[in-house]
């Protein structure tokens, strides 16, 4: 459990917030900026719950879940990129690792666990490091596939502004999207 | 609009149902039975606009949305594949194209759209079909990149039980998760 200010805190208890399930897949943004609170055990659970449950093609359910909290594991795993090393500051590292490589599937699972934190303000960011390092680092057995890594950790509000480069509006609907014919 | 029963109905006016976001991603099953009601297009626009806000790598909004309602077009897609005759019968069908290909982002808009639907009872399930099929079929420029496609309907209560095969529960917790080390 992490110490902040002076205090053992925990974040990730408010699961009464209860958000909406279409407001949160709209207002959830990648963070990178966490407090150092650890995550609770109860949510930690229910983030990977999500995951668990999401629906996997032909029902294959490829995706297991290395969660990394051990401090300097989260170091060694944000060393692995130049970008990646706000990673350090998330208090839980979360490492998909797949039986069978399907991106799409990862993806999807990803998403759900990233929504289900985001249901208790911890905030969250998907990163992809060179796999083999990944690998070597976690112990994975050579005939899986590590996919991405999400960084997960309570949103500090302090510096939940987003960044410049993402302040934009997203691309106007009218860009996006066709009826029947492209 | 499709009749059902006799009566104009459209689906997805329910969006008070709120449900909430950690229990839509464990809740959320893939489903491939519809009510063959036509979607409304409050709830078309917010499954799109889930699509739209989802967050991608580097910002690149790669994700662009065919929707289809026409009914020809649907039994062509649903023809492309012999698994896939179940498409005839979802009321849209969302093809998701990309700029760029990125199946992880792909899977993160589509699961994001698949909750959003499902807040509103709409069912739903991704299914891969030959990519320069559906190119061709919907016309997509040859610079791009089908993806997915995502049939939508509202969901049937009269047939809402999982099929035998996936009637199984999913792999056991234990079995998918390892902490700080395989």
């Amino acid at each position: 459990m992490a110490s902040a200010g002076g205090r053992s805190v925990v974040a990730g208890s408010g699961y009464n917030r209860r958000m909406d399930l279409y407001q949160g897949t709209i207002r959830k943004r990648d963070r990178r900026a966490f407090l150092p609170q650890a995550i609770g055990a109860e949510t930690l659970h229910r983030i990977l719950q999500a995951g668990r449950m999401t629906p996997s093609s032909k029902n294959v359910e490829p995706n297991r879940f290395v969660v990394v909290d051990d401090a300097e594991t989260r170091q060694q795993l944000a060393a692995l990129s130049p970008i990646a090393g706000w990673l350090a500051d998330a208090p839980v590292i979360i490492a998909i690792v797949q039986t069978q490589e399907h991106q799409f599937d990862a993806g999807r699972a990803a998403q759900s666990m990233m929504l289900a934190a985001y249901n208790e303000g911890i905030g969250s960011c998907p990163a992809h490091l060179p796999e083999e390092r990944v690998a070597e680092l976690l112990g994975i057995p050579g005939d899986l596939f590590p996919n991405r890594v999400i960084g997960f950790g309570a949103i500090d509000p302090a510096r939940d502004r987003p960044p410049r480069a993402v302040a934009r509006k997203r691309l106007p609907m009218e860009d996006l999207v066709h009826t029947n014919h492209w």
